[in-house]
């Protein structure tokens, strides 16, 4: 068993067929123990799916994958962290640009076929030489066993304070496939579409178009369902390599469909990852909203409630404060019956009717308490819609992290 | 000079003419030290304007004084603290009416004619023998002086370190009239119409109608332009009283339009007050926000910039994380250029044509280090729309204040 000095919350799954994996760290991040130049490689083209922030300002690598997503041929993806690339003008895209280059250049493909990442400060430039030796370095030490895939998910980290790590398998067709994704994020996690850095890959076969639609059924349920702090960063991008290693042809029809529910299971156990390990965290809230008019009103609901600094204060200090929980709905800009509220907190009935219930306030803070997890549901109503959405809460450790964080 | 334990900001200003305040603790908070029952009386009829939260989760105060304004004939305002008789069903309604029935007969007036405010914890029904016996005993102390002014503010304050009063006066048709305003807010301000409880009074006459549309266009740039933690009250409540004690008949013309002006002046000092005694806030950060396509598009990248928790941590850490600033404006939901921004912090110029500009950090660090007010301005284009708004910094003590509140 590989050892690492991050603690890992699920056993390394098995990385798909075709790919390689590195990072090493190069010196841009100061500490000489934190990767920050990562590769992710296949050994022959692959589709690529994307999907990114609707923050309208984005960064350059942002910029440069959405040309290049959805599409064939690609053949992987360059990545820093401690430096975002993001409000660097044209500068920052031609640096975007040669990272692709020289990441090409060592593998021996076109730096059209590379898509890449950064995560980190913002309005710095990269320093590129830094990088360029980094890159160079990384593409000397790709493996495709656990130690490569985990110290590649430790080179995405920024504040992070574990590699996010998930993987599955379904066959297709008779043909057994393999999932695997590895993703980063711990604050400027915010709710709206893909809120941080996460590549997944496979070794099924795709068009394209069928990965770019599988990447944002499952981007939509679960990274799209999570939030930190509610800041929508300049770089959130999942992307999604299908390189057919495992043989066959693309995907169709019920082959498709297990993909596409593998892919889900691997975004929803790094969304939750993200959430756990939000900046300072010691609780994940799971908030499960049901009876909406729609699916996007009970999400709505669900990141009003999770972004709201007196629920998550809440949570932090155990206290059943219900009264925060359904305030927050109400504000949400959803149309609901407060009458028609039904709140449980942990399993117990808080609130129902428009008026208090009588419950065991002190058992409901001991099993806050006791839980990492704290579980908040919200009937709203008898409508179809219902979301289920992570966050984290807020601790007197998240302000000194980024109040710290810069200087 | 009268003598309080709790630090004022500014000089008491005069109460309009006939108008009486008076607080007493009657037992609903613990601390003894601490009023929590508040009467403002008018000794003839007044004239009342009212804007309330619009949170659909709203308490029962809110619902009865909506029913009564905009209105004539009001005689006053019976205010709780320590219980927000929210979330708390029809008999919540009931204490409300019940509250303004006695305060009517305790004071020889209608209960029709009062108007009712309530803050603090939510979804506890009202201690009624207590509230009840408050009223009376606030109705024995009622006066005229500083004194009274001043106690009445405290008996609005809930985690507020300090009562909120401002004053201002002006002439109309030959005759002074005076303006009184105070409020509380220290948590739970979120940026959407009223977000607190204030009372201002006056002793101008004016017309209902008139009294309400100053009221709404004072409120819109004023309480409506400042947050602390972005989560909506179910209680926010600003009311107006014109009692016409000053002489003359209903204001027209330029006397309304220097009624107005007054008004405004008088919500907006207790507005900034309110974000400046934010819970545990370091620093008030005032962003003006200008070449916008509108006042709302200006307004909603304000907001977005004032509750972003990274931008709260950077400003409390001292800084100059511009980053932070220019990414919040870019999800805020408003169309902009990136390119076209220009930030200035604390004069300073960070960031423009969509990259770094070459600054002086540890002497801008200095200056947020050595200022209770940041001042964030942002230049988005070169719309008309433009917007001042006041929040507060995001410290360990909000989090604590939060974590312990309700136990």
């Amino acid at each position: 068993m590989f050892v690492t000095d991050t603690p890992l919350r699920h056993p390394v799954p098995s990385l798909p067929r075709g790919y390689r994996l590195g990072a090493v760290h190069a010196g841009i991040k100061r500490n000489a123990s934190r990767e920050d130049v990562t590769l992710v490689v296949s050994d022959r083209p692959a589709a690529a799916a994307g999907v990114y922030t609707t923050n309208l300002v984005y960064a350059a690598p942002v910029a440069l994958d959405r040309s290049r997503t959805p599409g064939r041929g690609l053949r992987g993806v360059v990545i820093n962290s401690g430096n975002a690339n993001a409000c660097t003008g044209s500068r920052g895209l031609d640096d975007a640009r040669r990272m692709a280059e020289v990441a090409g250049r060592e593998l021996g493909v076109a730096g059209e076929a590379m898509l890449v990442m950064s995560t980190g400060i913002i309005g710095e430039f990269l320093p590129m030489a830094t990088v360029e030796q980094g890159i160079a370095a990384a593409a000397a030490v790709l493996g495709d066993d656990e130690q490569a895939a985990v110290t590649a998910a430790r080179g995405m980290m920024t504040t992070d304070t574990r590699p996010k790590i998930a993987g599955g398998g379904f066959i297709a067709d008779g043909t057994a496939c393999t999932v695997f994704g590895m993703a980063k994020g711990a604050a400027m996690i915010g709710p709206k579409l893909a809120t941080m850095l996460a590549v997944v890959i496979t070794d099924a076969a795709l068009e394209p178009e069928d990965a770019q639609r599988l990447l944002a059924a499952a981007a939509e349920e679960t990274f799209n369902c999570v939030s930190v702090d509610g800041h929508m960063s300049t770089n959130d991008t999942v992307l999604f390599l299908a390189n057919g290693a495992a043989g066959g042809g693309p995907l169709q029809g019920a082959g498709l469909e297990a993909c596409g529910r593998t892919l889900h299971a691997v975004c929803e156990s790094l969304a939750r990852e993200m959430a756990d390990d939000g900046e300072g965290a010691t609780h994940v809230m799971r908030i499960e909203v049901t009876g909406a008019a729609g699916r996007d009103a009970a999400r709505q609901i669900a990141r009003t409630i999770a972004d709201s600094p007196l629920v998550k204060t809440a949570v932090h200090g155990a206290d059943p404060n219900w009264g925060r929980i359904v305030s927050a709905a109400g504000y949400s800009g959803v149309a609901l019956d407060p009458a028609r509220l039904v709140l449980r907190l942990n399993g117990t009935l808080l609130f129902q009717a428009g008026a208090p219930v009588s419950f065991d306030a002190a058992a409901v803070s001991a099993s806050i308490q006791g839980n990492r997890e704290t579980l908040i549901e919200l009937a709203v109503g008898d409508g179809p819609g219902r979301i289920r959405f992570h966050s984290s809460d807020l601790t007197a450790d998240y302000v000194r992290l980024n109040a710290d964080y810069h200087t």
